[in-house]
């Protein structure tokens, strides 16, 4: 067995610091109220083989591995856990290929999902996901949560364009998932298993992605409402109707008005809640004359001509937790429900801000019943600090009780650990234990978070 | 430990069969070539509760079990293996719900696909997975064999349409996967690992699916080729151009006129190909007038208005398999390439016929680049069998060579076992074995199927 100094020697440039003053900023991600710790060690591979090598050297070590994207995640997924090693991909940042006759990308994990976006949009390609933080997360992190964003509502997930992995398992061996055709079956699932597994199963080194033709300029609606409850029940509408757009996003009064702080979008005060409808189909015109009709409470509905205007839209709605970040301290959570629920969540979210005091910033994925209410309080007042918290953990109760989820798209993390048990039972959690189990038996993966 | 006899008492009326002449016809599916016994016992439980008692009383009396739905399935399965306890779903046939708000459907596994998207349609909904086999194939089935269809080139296969499901372990404890939400992300992903995995991980004994609004009544185009190359380069061409379809299906000479022979299409005896192409977009004329366009090598191609004809040229196309029985033996292959190689796979499907001299019709969801070359033999031959292994293997081979799958839906089974070390690697072989032993430590499930 060779010693730390050693093993570190060996690996040479993939170590990319044990300086606590570097490593620090790479224990921990975009979340509140998750534990953290400093990473005695940043290893930042640039290959497959080097990923390989540092798992070895690992379980060699007995070190237990974090894998590390843009750390923008929301659930502290990527956080820091006592001793163990940071795997960061941000130097694995290539698109080896792009296929536009099959319609599907070979990329690095540490590829920004927006710089794929773009590259693929240059040939006429579409990859549809793209979780709010576009700009600055990881493919590799948005598989290893499943991201969602506002095309899921059409779209779907991330987890929706991955035909195949490569996954650097705890033990340095190297398994390939899926295939590069449209359909196939042969064996298990593996690459679904590999989605949204938040880094607890191994290393994704390599993503296979499926592409979509680029689709039409989109149609774009706004319509404005003097209650959120009024926006709710126009989501309802909306997604009972049938009608299918390609995104459905709410704001509340709170939302608009910092992202206006942030952005002067010039939006009017009085507005409780905005919905932000898009269509990119053939006959977008006659989908958002649809959505107007169900829009039966508005004050104001709008549908834009000009595509500026829409893309416009979308960056503000982008702005949403950023700009709340400007209120103060914030704890955000990531519920869904039925989309019938929608109004009955939104309710409850209102009521619990007025029973804790505390206002609530409510945003998100109202067509796929995603919402993200977003508590600001004072960190430094340990008062309003359990009231955060309770008001959290009454909404997500509230959530799992209208038979919705405690993680529409975050992820379990090391924020909701202890929720996952009350969403799953004691049969599914040893069965999640015995997978993992099965493919990491000596827990060395991301220790401590989802279990 | 109870004895046998003690064990058959107890589960009383839930024990179907244990007389030879029974059991035999639950030993085999629509296969050929593939290992069968005849089962000593035939279970048929109704409920989620009886099935449990089937693996508890199966784990003590150390039986091991092959899950059954319908027993269409073409990859043997669904056969009998020596000893094996068959547990048929045939007696789970209730749609326990349909709720047309949230837009999703909860039946039992033993629920004939057809019968599901009959219900849903009654209500405006609609259930996009089509197997062939609709009519008579059960959703357990198509769930646990990931089952495609002409509807997948633009709604995706069975796995697509599965929320959640429920899941009776080898040791009879009852797993509850997936939600009822549009998105989530609590745990793994453990609905699409039971997604074709074949009854080797449990038996489904619930299955929650999405259902989307019904779609409008499809315009259909039929193009006609003088020789199978020119459709496989429409094909190719249509692909390529983007334009999004909601059916692309091919059939050869051989099919055409065995489908003739049986349904009195009047189809012209001079065509090598067809190709079926339907769109249910809003602008299906502009698409299927593209389609048209990249359909170069057509002696005719013509647009039908009548949406009767549509159906009737569907049905005409799911009669493929069944016509082609009608000419002798048959062994039928299920690869899958990339949507570019398929002029090269049919080329290498007619070169492989002229060689081995054999009749080879070739059908399939050519949009997918799923073909079903199925070679026709002579079973009392012992040369025309050679001939046919010969020619099975050969393509089969030549898929994997052009970057393809040895199967694109309809499973490994027991016809394809020895294939699947081919596709797969040695550390991915072992990674099922381990994802296997996790979920059935002791094997009990579906014993010589796909390992
Ligand atoms: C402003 C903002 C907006 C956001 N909007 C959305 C949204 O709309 N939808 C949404 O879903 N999320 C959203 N997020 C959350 C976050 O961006 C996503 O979870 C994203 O997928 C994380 O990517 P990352 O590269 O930052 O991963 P990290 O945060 O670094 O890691 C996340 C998880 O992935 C694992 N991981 C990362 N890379 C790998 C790898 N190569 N192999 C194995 N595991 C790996 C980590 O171990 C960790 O468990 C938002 C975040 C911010 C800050
Ligand atoms: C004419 C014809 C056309 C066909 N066309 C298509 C097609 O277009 N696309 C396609 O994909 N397939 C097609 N098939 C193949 C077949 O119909 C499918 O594989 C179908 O999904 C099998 O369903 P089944 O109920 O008959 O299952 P079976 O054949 O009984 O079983 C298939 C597998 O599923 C398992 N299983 C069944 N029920 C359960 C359960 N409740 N829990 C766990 N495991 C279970 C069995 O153990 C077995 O491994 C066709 C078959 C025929 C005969």
């Amino acid at each position: 067995m060779t010693t730390r100094e050693e093993a570190l020697a060996g690996l040479g440039r993939i170590v990319l610091s044990t300086d606590p003053d570097v490593t620090a900023s790479y224990g921990f991600d975009q979340s509140r109220f998750t534990d953290r710790a400093t990473p005695p060690i940043v290893l930042a591979p640039t290959t497959t083989v080097e990923v390989a090598e540092c798992l070895r050297v690992a379980a060699e070590q007995g070190w237990t591995v974090v894998p590390r994207g843009a750390g923008t995640g929301l659930s502290g997924a990527a956080n820091g856990a006592a001793d163990a090693v940071v795997l960061s991909t941000h130097r694995m940042r290539s698109i080896v290929s792009i296929d536009p006759v099959e319609r599907l990308a070979v990329v690095q994990p540490g590829v920004v999902t927006g710089d794929l976006r773009a590259a693929v949009a240059e040939q006429g390609l579409f990859y549809p996901p793209d979780p709010g933080s576009v700009a600055i997360s990881t493919i590799g992190g948005n598989v290893a949560t499943n991201a969602g964003g506002m095309c899921c509502v059409k779209y779907g997930v991330t987890g929706d364009f991955v035909l195949g992995l490569e996954v650097v398992l705890a033990d340095g061996r190297v398994l390939r998932t899926g295939r590069r055709t449209a359909k196939g079956v042969a064996g298990y699932d593996l690459t679904r298993l590999f989605v949204g597994s938040e880094g607890t199963l191994g290393v994704v080194t390599e993503v296979t992605v499926r592409l979509l033709p680029a689709p039409r300029e989109p149609l774009t609606l706004v319509a404005t409402f003097g209650t959120l409850a009024a926006a709710g029940e126009a989501v309802a509408a909306i997604t009972a109707s049938g009608v299918s757009v390609s995104m459905l996003e709410i704001m509340d009064r709170t939302t608009l008005r910092a992202v206006d702080r942030m952005a002067r979008m010039g939006f009017d005060d009085d507005t409780a809640a905005m919905l932000l409808v898009q269509s990119d189909a053939p006959d977008a015109a006659a989908v958002l004359a649809d959505v107007e009709k169900a829009c039966v409470g508005a004050v104001d509905v709008a549908i834009g001509e000009d595509p500026a205007e829409g893309t416009q839209l979308l960056e503000a709605r982008r702005l949403a937790l950023p700009a709340l970040e400007q209120l103060g301290d914030w704890l955000l959570d990531d519920v869904c429900v039925p989309r019938s629920r929608i109004v009955d969540l939104i309710d409850h979210i209102e009521a619990v801000a007025a029973d804790e005091q505390l206002t609530i910033g409510v945003f998100g994925h109202a067509g796929d019943g995603n919402m993200h209410p977003t508590i600001i309080y004072d960190e430094s007042d340990p008062a309003s600090r359990a009231g955060a918290l309770r008001a959290f953990d009454r909404i997500t109760r509230h959530a799992l009780d209208l038979g919705g989820t405690i993680t529409g798209e975050h992820g379990v993390g090391r924020l909701k650990k202890d929720w996952l048990a009350r969403e799953l039972d004691d049969t599914s959690m040893a069965v999640h234990r015995a997978v993992r189990s099965a493919l990491d038996p000596e827990g060395r993966m991301n220790p401590g978070n989802v279990f």
